[in-house]
């Protein structure tokens, strides 16, 4: 069906001619064509809660930048809108929660989130899978529980999410219930998406970085390993930005892939998860540079790669202030290695 | 002269009774005593520059939290100001620069910071010198040239730091120059506070997290060792919050003790550093505890550290939301261990 698998050949860890690529936050952000749709609404949820448009922006990158996969355009806060605590896109801010979870009277509020409530985003990969007729996979995706809990515990983006951290503390009970909570919503939300086409996964723990090692396996990977070993249809990928420290632990969770910051070592990397495959891990500012520079960094990044099952892609969301062109620049010097 | 050297010993790495203890943001923050004289004042850069009140500020902990040193009451912006480049702090938000570095022109606006230009600062030292009255040792401190750097060229704090770091992609003789003025200014500053009667330095290096390791030994551990090498007079600590990446190459830096902060794995950094002191690392949230939680994770972490020169401190600075009942607990707890 699909005429370009190279990114589940790689995940799998099987054999590929090259090394597959694509960008994390490449749906949005830095296309004009992706401006020119967003420009038309009210917001950017709305963006999120319109099929048509969502799958819209979905496709862009595929056509207009050459990527090996398109990501379903949503957010990772979906999960807790659907659990019962809504929030706002606060332009040039972040998301806000005007109601956070600090009791468990406050559990009472919320429910686990069934896939009809998140229906937007299973429609929007409907649409994508008939829009992209198998030209490459569809990666669908969901937060970590440990990054939506701080979410709904801070109500927000925070420096040191010393709130959600100190309920760690605190009431490791609280903690335990809404963490499972939000792991059963993410396994039905995940496994609709796959329903619907997802050809393969990524669990974003974009605040995996704030925990020490003890809290981060009892706090999140846990409940990571409990959503992976839950989706057996299709590859597995797990981002934890800023968890160094659980590298090695990574073996133990059932994903295929893990995903390595601009920060890490590849070398360690290897060395430490030597039956994973690796995905990443460019710097975002390395697309800052010229031309001839990217290309150069990019071939870099694929030397140390050598040798490994590998996903090229940066070590980090692409910032929202990059040239097209030098993304483009970046994913042919990755095929034309 | 001094009646409690303990720092200074386990900093050189000689036998000491106990664990030394002291915590980061001690002097500022939790205080009620610190908040009153704060209170009296136009802002918190008039409490930075006003010797007697800075003395004041930096004393309380040793009287009230029963510290092993005392660090002086600054801020690492006085270096920038002192070059030419003045800052605001705005409450809740942090520091703002309204002049910014982005063209090598506009580096004719600053000059090498001369000590006289800090003379607040050192007139602080040599006050709170009188007033300790050899009770324990005063540490000094700057930031690292990278970090300094970062807010020179982003005017503020960031998420990313991708304008810094965009620097370093397309203007990397521009990036050295002003990283070579910061360090200069940074080694005659240090030199001063020495003289007045600072009897170890810290060089914090808050930002190191966001580089890449090759940039991070490029653009950062070259400058921190040009100043580690320089002050021979007291021992040397670098504190790289988020460089676990660039722990093995503390080994080729002049300095005597490295701090980890809390995501750090102890075990591995006794491996990579067997010749250094290390210093940290509980995480600042374990205060939000009860006493007997504090108690616990203090031992733990004294655990973690045994066998290798330890200087017992939290992993980040105290958050300012913390319990001082909750601090002297720890040092408590550290004390008798």
């Amino acid at each position: 069906m699909l005429k370009n698998d190279l990114i589940l050949k790689a995940a799998r860890g099987e054999k590929v001619d090259r090394t597959p690529v694509w960008l994390m936050r490449q749906a949005g952000r830095i296309l004009p064509e992706y401006r020119a749709v967003r420009a038309k609404l009210s917001g950017f949820k709305e963006l999120v809660e319109t099929p048509e448009l969502a799958a819209e922006v979905t496709v862009q990158p595929v056509d207009l930048l050459g990527v090996d996969a398109a990501i379903i355009f949503s957010d990772i806060l979906v999960i807790p809108e659907a659990m019962g605590l809504t929030y706002e896109m606060v332009e040039k801010k972040g998301p806000h929660f005007p109601n956070t979870i600090s009791t468990h009277k406050d559990l009472d509020q919320l429910k686990i989130a069934h896939p009809e409530d998140l229906q937007y985003t299973i429609d929007a990969i409907s649409i994508t899978k008939k829009e992209l007729n198998g030209r490459v996979p569809i990666i669908g995706f969901a937060g970590a529980p440990w990054t939506i809990f701080s979410y709904m515990v801070e109500g927000g983006g925070s420096k040191t999410f010393s709130k959600a951290r100190k309920m760690l503390y605190n009431d490791p009970e609280l903690s335990d219930k809404l963490l499972k909570m939000i792991t059963e919503s993410t396994i039905s939300y995940l496994k609709a998406q796959i329903a619907a086409g997802a050809n393969m996964v990524q669990i974003f723990d974009s605040w995996a970085g704030v925990l020490p090692p003890g809290h981060y396996n009892q706090f999140s990977l846990k409940y990571i390993q409990q959503i992976a070993s839950a989706i057996s249809e299709v590859p597995v990928t797990v981002f934890a930005k800023g968890a160094y420290f659980a590298l090695k632990e990574m073996n133990d969770v059932s994903c295929r892939t893990v995903g390595l910051d601009w920060n890490m070592d590849v070398e360690e990397a290897k060395k430490l998860l030597p039956n994973k495959t690796l995905q990443g891990n460019l710097d975002p500012c390395a697309l800052y540079g010229s031309f001839d520079q990217i290309e150069q960094e990019a071939h870099r990044m694929l030397d140390r790669f050598k040798g490994h099952s590998h996903i090229a892609n940066l070590g980090h969301g692409v910032y929202p202030d990059t040239d097209p062109e030098k993304v483009k620049c970046f994913i042919e010097a990755v095929k034309s290695y």
